[in-house]
């Protein structure tokens, strides 16, 4: 029991969000209650128009509240890469990277039979229209390094081969800055086997 | 630019948040947008409920969403004795310790003439006005143990001395499972005043 039963239900319901227990949803709302209802209130507002209003790109599968996404819909970008991703915030990831002007694909997932999550719920059908539509020179995969992500890469890049010209997977290996000495050894191996020529 | 205008102003609201940064609040609002938008829907609707409906109890100026709050309105607990803070939050501590089983009264701050908190803003008045309609025995003063919370907790000594028959400041001293040697001086100088005989 606590301060009273609408604050309880408010510690309860900020629970939902990541990373916030019992503790952190109490800060949150005698917070909010104390210094900030304005704040609050737009918050309420915008995370419920974003709840319901937000869906899905019709060509990428991005989220969007419009029916073609921001990068679909930006006729400055390239069609001549499409670059494939298990998740919207990857596609921040690369944005704030800078340096890609190409196309995306969401897949919102990666292949996991044992979850019930196959080619199907991926989207690899919408996948398949978008690559024939864009027509694009390379398909990149940027799935992530695990072994669900690998599994993945490889579903894909059968799915496609017959229909893109260069298929590329991102490369892995020692991260900027890295010291091999506290590199793991699964990343080690990665770098070895993605050597280049040293130009 | 994110991933659409109202994701992006999604990240901004949740920004309000205590401790919530940019990469925080991006991870929340996609977290709800793949995985839990019915608990969203449900957040955004009971933190507008509160933001509004949330008020002041009017005997005790702690959070309440009705008139008189569950801590005043409480026929159980006992008017013997008064203990004040200077949070809800502190409430909250207070119950989850056990062991009392007085009333409440909540200044929502501390003195502190630099921001313009004068005795006016803390509700001196209505705390005077609670002390002559309850007659409590014992006023404990609980307010933190810190330049504001010391000068706050002897302003209400000096203000409620004529009116009550016994005033008291919790203990302060070695925490519960503390070693001496990690103690800050502070408290043990505090720790040594206040000892007592050793029964």
């Amino acid at each position: 029991m606590g301060i009273s039963p609408l604050i309880d239900s408010l510690v309860e319901a900020f629970q939902v969000l990541p990373g916030v227990g019992p503790k952190g949803a109490q800060r949150m709302t005698l917070h909010l209650l104390q210094h900030n209802r304005e704040g609050g209130r737009r918050l309420a507002e915008v995370l419920g128009e974003a709840m319901s209003g937000v869906g899905y790109c019709s060509q990428c599968r991005n989220f969007s509240e419009e029916d073609v996404c921001r990068f679909c819909a930006d006729a400055r970008r390239e069609d001549a890469a499409l670059c494939v991703l298990e998740s919207p915030a990857d596609i921040l990831a690369i944005e704030q990277a800078g340096g890609f002007r190409g196309r995306y694909f969401v897949l919102h997932g990666h292949l996991s039979p044992i979850d019930g999550i196959g080619p199907e719920e991926l989207g690899m059908d919408m996948l398949t229209r978008r690559v024939e539509a864009l027509a694009p020179d390379e398909v990149i995969l940027a799935t992530n390094l695990t072994v669900e992500g690998e599994a993945t890469a490889h579903y894909i890049h059968d799915l496609l081969k017959d229909r893109v010209s260069r298929i590329t997977r991102i490369a892995h290996g020692v991260p900027l800055g890295g010291e091999l000495e506290f590199i793991d050894g699964g990343t080690i191996v990665h770098a070895m086997q993605g050597r280049r020529n040293f130009s």
